[in-house]
């Protein structure tokens, strides 16, 4: 495939990502000519706003006049969309999971490559896309190219990434993201609990969150486990005792901490 | 002590949290009479910026003018203060801290409570006080009227709170922040040592904990656990496999993710 401005592309999936990137791509100045969803009903919605898309919930594209096929459906639902499509020659096929290999799309007998945006998307939240960090995997130059040059149209940061970085990439994510978010959740179980309003915690959050961004984490790492106070740690423990989940939580992360500035 | 519009305040630490206070309070409208610094060059370099405050390296009070006596330093140097200070009689003692109970200054001859600020000081950065949620507890509601009326020329957020829920709220933050901060600090160490950036996961990060905080960490929890997406789990495990104290916090705050939600 010749490295062009513009893209003819077929959206294969129209939830959260499929519709940001649909929407943002033809923003861009590329062409979405396709758009599939196992219901008709979400690949009409998302073509209204394209100038000459078709919407299908079949996945035979042999007629299609797609350049790239972006699937972008759930991790688990990638076998499936790989057994079923037919595509046209000379196409190229990506994904967008920063969990699944390349190896996924590998028995197709196009192009692979992966294009994954290191982003949470909500239906209903505007979103700067171009300040989305987009990592680029393919099976070749010719591929990093093609990607680049499709990615650049949307995003300025762009990351060329292996499976293996992308895997390691994602578990961070895990780890900033998915766990974060869920110790914030459990700090709002603790001061309901005790009847108190979880506004309270939002302006202590945000700032800790700012300084981790701004300036760095180490910098940012206050309270009892890097004092090693250990008066507060057992008092917390004591807290918590009917709690041997939150505990354990609570003693893993704590010892983490005093390892690593030790 | 009347209530009354202005206080006259001694500030008993030149900290981050003791800088930040006499400042803003100074600037409210209350008067800094004394700043007390176990280094008197840190006393004197904050009353530099205050219309007639005295510095001071003593504990001895006996002949201070000030109505309010704000101790804020390490939690660990509260008993020192408390065991050391001579003060004038009638006065209020508070301290600014989220963990330590009221009860470590009732040996104090005057009206004690607890001014704790929701909020974390860096020395050099600017912060809306106005903003920022004032926590206050006291021996009887005299002490509550009072604190109030301090605190009310700070912040538009004042909540009474017993030291039962203080230390909850003090718990509460350590799981939202200081451990918050630490899973960015994991995840920063993973994908710098896969070549990576650190830069690619802060936009992810910035709008995981936005949501969080104007929308609901519920609403916000996506991620293998909450899919419970076995494989993905599983194969982060095995990237994490070398490393038996991230195995733990991966697979406990995991599990408590499962449990929330099912």
């Amino acid at each position: 495939m010749k490295k062009v401005n513009s893209y003819r592309i077929a959206m294969i999936g129209a939830g959260n990502v499929g519709t940001h990137l649909a929407k943002a791509l033809e923003y861009a100045g590329h062409k979405v000519t396709d758009v599939y969803s196992r219901d008709l009903k979400n690949a009409k919605e998302l073509t209204k706003g394209f100038y000459n898309a078709t919407p299908t919930d079949s996945l035979d594209f042999s007629k299609s006049q797609a350049d790239v096929f972006i699937i972008a459906v759930k991790d688990d639902a990638i076998p499936f969309i790989v057994k079923k499509i037919v595509l046209p020659e000379g196409v190229l096929v990506v994904h967008t999971s920063g969990a699944v290999s390349i190896d996924a799309l590998s028995s197709l007998p196009v192009a692979i490559g992966v294009l994954y945006p290191v982003q949470t998307f909500s239906r209903n939240s505007k979103l700067d896309m171009t300040q989305v960090p987009f990592c680029i995997e393919g099976q070749d130059e010719e591929v990093v190219d093609v990607l680049t040059s499709v990615a650049s149209a949307l995003s300025t940061h762009i990351h060329i990434v292996n499976s293996e970085q992308r895997k390691a990439l994602h578990l961070a994510a895990v780890f900033a993201c998915n766990f974060s978010n869920h110790l914030i959740k459990i700090a709002k179980d603790i001061v309901v609990t005790e009847g108190m309003d979880f506004q309270i915690l939002k302006p202590l959050i945000a700032e800790t969150v700012n300084k981790a961004l701004l300036v760095s984490p180490e910098q940012g790492q206050t309270g009892p486990a890097i004092r090693k106070d250990m008066t507060t740690i057992k008092a917390h423990l004591h807290f918590l005792k009917g709690n041997p989940e939150l505990s354990a939580i609570y003693e893993h992360i704590t010892q983490s901490i005093i390892d690593t500035y030790e």
